[in-house]
């Protein structure tokens, strides 16, 4: 993986050309401010300081229970821009501080001039932002306890009510088939690659990547994260379930409707508490 | 799940009505104390300082252990009045101090003036208590290395002497039974739910809840933490000795029955110790 | 598992009478120094300040290696007095200090007028140090990842050379048989079942103990102590090898041979310098 | 395992017969300035500070992530002389301090007079320094969760991308052929088996020990390091697929030559971060 690292003028210049209008109202660019204002909607500002707040928590929150470890990302649509998400730069996700939490349009571009570097795999977040307007927030990561699922002719289930949002099924999407049965360096790395996931995704809560890990969305921050970890969980005890040799009861599509109107608003209570004090 | 926010005088009203005397009894309410006087027992009071410091220190004993994630709950039995229990509010274990702890009827009703939100499964010790006179404390939890014995057709039973308590027998407890056979939110959120599960506990120490947890009760908040959390230590020894593929020796019910006098006095000491510093 | 609180006169008392000369040589009796040096070796004094610090240590090691938890101990001979051998007083392993350290002669009395709670399993010590002048230290843990192969009819086996002391293969102590085919409470807690467990663990470094746990056994405290750590973890390991369902290759018994001579110093030195820094 | 004390008067004797000049060019030795300045390099110095700092993160690193407990080494090729490399005294890898790391010229001779105990398995990594000039630093480890392939006839293969680098195959050092079908006490401590071990490493970056460990080599610090980790977590998850019971889809050797690229630079900084702060 070669690190992207920003070149602000560059892209600036490129989408100058493309996309100009939709790029100014986005960029706090001094040089051109009236264009902007007069053909495209007036900038939406930044992001609330509590959505900011929020997204820190949740990479930290991630990290401290194992979901994410040095790799991965989390992002938040925009409160006040829904063309718009958050992202942190490319940095340890125990790390990241609000600092590093950057705008990006909907196609990918970074919107602040910041600095920094990019995360390769931003695509996942644009391209599923475009086509899930219920989505608010998403995981990607390479939680370990997911890999043997992701690779598995056993398909991932739920086993407990904690995480019932997997009745709907959990989708795997294989890069080879995305890239035209290409072989890949197995990265969401380009639009192309961040639709086809987002196709794998359609309407459900998680999908699963092939030999990489997941990517797990919410209508908020807190759900994202709360079906992160308990979907992290599950794996492992399906796992122990499936070892114990038995058989085994799995939660009902029915009793997963039911229950999926949790907002782990308890949990998230705890969690950061816990993440923030370290 | 839905939040169940108190709302102390929708409660205080209705309660009135049904049940006046015996509720008056129990709630510190200036406006009718003579009342309460002439037709119930006198207010027992508050329990005893010990009690509420020893179930403080359960929450967070059983975070420690991972028994408890940021859900689950562990209450006692009051010690000044059988007939009424103590739970926290709904708040994650390791978060949860003495200011947290409210009193309850056996009907699951709050008798405590304390706002707050409530446990939505507070119904699980309620109806316990009233059936197992010999029970003093309950834990509600869904550690993980049980939910797979939970799901499974291979019984939980004990490895090894600290677990021997289990050698009565495990039984599952199936919400949709419970429910006369239909679909749940996989919650024991209501008192014919609450009394279903106390009938499957019937007079055993403990009980898996079918794709969410176990109930686990003693006769001391010690012994029920105790058993909690070498119960969880068991279901993963038994998973492994079954994995090694050879026969496996469970301890015998006469052992069982010979070793149950341990207190986990000193293990008490330890965990509270250490659980309280963090 | 009652506790056995320590009354000394009792204790004294009795001994007096059965066993005057020998007991009173390790009793600090002020009531009849005489008479105990005319008939009895003079005291040895206390044990040396540093293995007292080490024996702590130990406790603290295994204690953070997760061999103990809050149950189990560790002992070592008497470095002034082979017929002597120190131990905790009843204490969860993290909390001991060289305070909780007692003295006992190989009867499994204790010599010191220390008061507390005595372990119940004191058996287990003095009679192994009574027939095996080459032990120096005792572990009796119920560590979990042993506690599969204690019952499994797969024995426990080297994977590799950390714990290649098992080479010589590893005993498995049945109580019942112990006891003469009757049930038991599973606890080594009188000197004949001290001494079936001595005779089952033989010449060799560590027995299993069905349903129970482990005793190991080394040449010093280090010794037992490294054992004990790799012993668990080679447990975990051999599991896992078997569970990849191909075949296994274990430490050859003339490898095993060749790979005792190490005394764990490193191991010690890291291990301590965690342990007493928590 | 006997330690192997450093008498520097001893070896530099011997050496000085030996292999005089190469030796003296190495070693500050203020006797002999000039005879080692005719017939070979002049000494190269020190190791770059920032060197031997991140040498120093790499044993905390890999402590901190169980790739290494009280046992285990890395080393690093000396930046300003490629015929040395750096290894610190034999000490638990969680202790090792900028002081501990000592200069080894290839025959794995200490090139510097600071004292204390040498790795006795320090043959790993002269050897492999001589024939793969590629290496900048190698670790030896006993983790465990490598164990159970080194003694498998199940191959370990990469699950997914953060271990990649294992589709070129990892072969296991199987020390009996090595030492010519004789029993050994399983340790690489002398240049006939360190010689065998990096014709068994061949080209690959890692080799498995079998019973013991195994070998990791990189282009830098950070490679060797990263992959460590990662190459422990990928057998877990291999382990747990294979547990599963179903079909298992590994990573392409295409896929695995086309993400061969990261540097773990991201997980560098985390990593260093957190084991730094401990």
């Amino acid at each position: 993986m070669k690190q992207t690292t920003l070149h602000h003028r560059r892209v600036t210049r490129r989408k100058f050309t493309a996309d100009c209008a939709m790029l100014l109202a986005g960029i706090a660019l001094g040089a051109a401010p009236r264009l902007a204002a007069q053909t495209a909607p007036a900038p939406a500002g930044p992001a609330s300081p509590q959505l900011v707040e929020d997204l820190v928590a949740a990479y930290r929150i991630l990290a401290d229970h194992g979901v994410l470890d040095a790799y991965g990302h989390v992002s938040a649509r925009h409160d006040r821009d829904p063309d718009r998400y958050l992202l942190s730069r490319s940095r340890g996700p125990e790390l990241v501080t609000a600092d590093d939490i950057l705008a990006y349009d909907l196609d990918n571009n970074p919107v602040d001039d910041k600095g920094g570097t990019l995360r390769k795999e931003r695509f996942i977040h644009g391209e599923i932002y475009k086509v899930r307007p219920d989505v608010k927030a998403i995981v990607h990561c390479h939680t370990p306890s997911l890999i043997p699922f992701g690779i598995s002719t056993v398909p991932l289930q739920p086993v407990y009510h904690m995480a019932a949002f997997l009745w709907e099924g959990v989708p795997v999407f294989e890069i080879r088939e995305a890239a035209g049965r290409k072989m890949t360096n197995m990265l969401v790395d380009n639009p192309m690659l961040g639709q086809a996931l987002a196709q794998t995704l359609g309407s459900k809560p998680a999908a699963l990547m092939r030999g990489h890990g997941a990517v797990v969305v919410g209508p908020s921050i807190r759900m994202a994260v709360g079906r992160s970890i308990y979907m992290a969980i599950n794996a492992t005890l399906q796992n122990q379930a499936i070892g114990l040799g038995g058989d085994v009861t799995y939660i009902d599509p029915e009793e997963g409707r039911l229950t999926t109107l949790d907002e782990y608003r308890r949990g998230w209570e705890t969690w950061k508490r816990r993440a923030m004090a370290k």
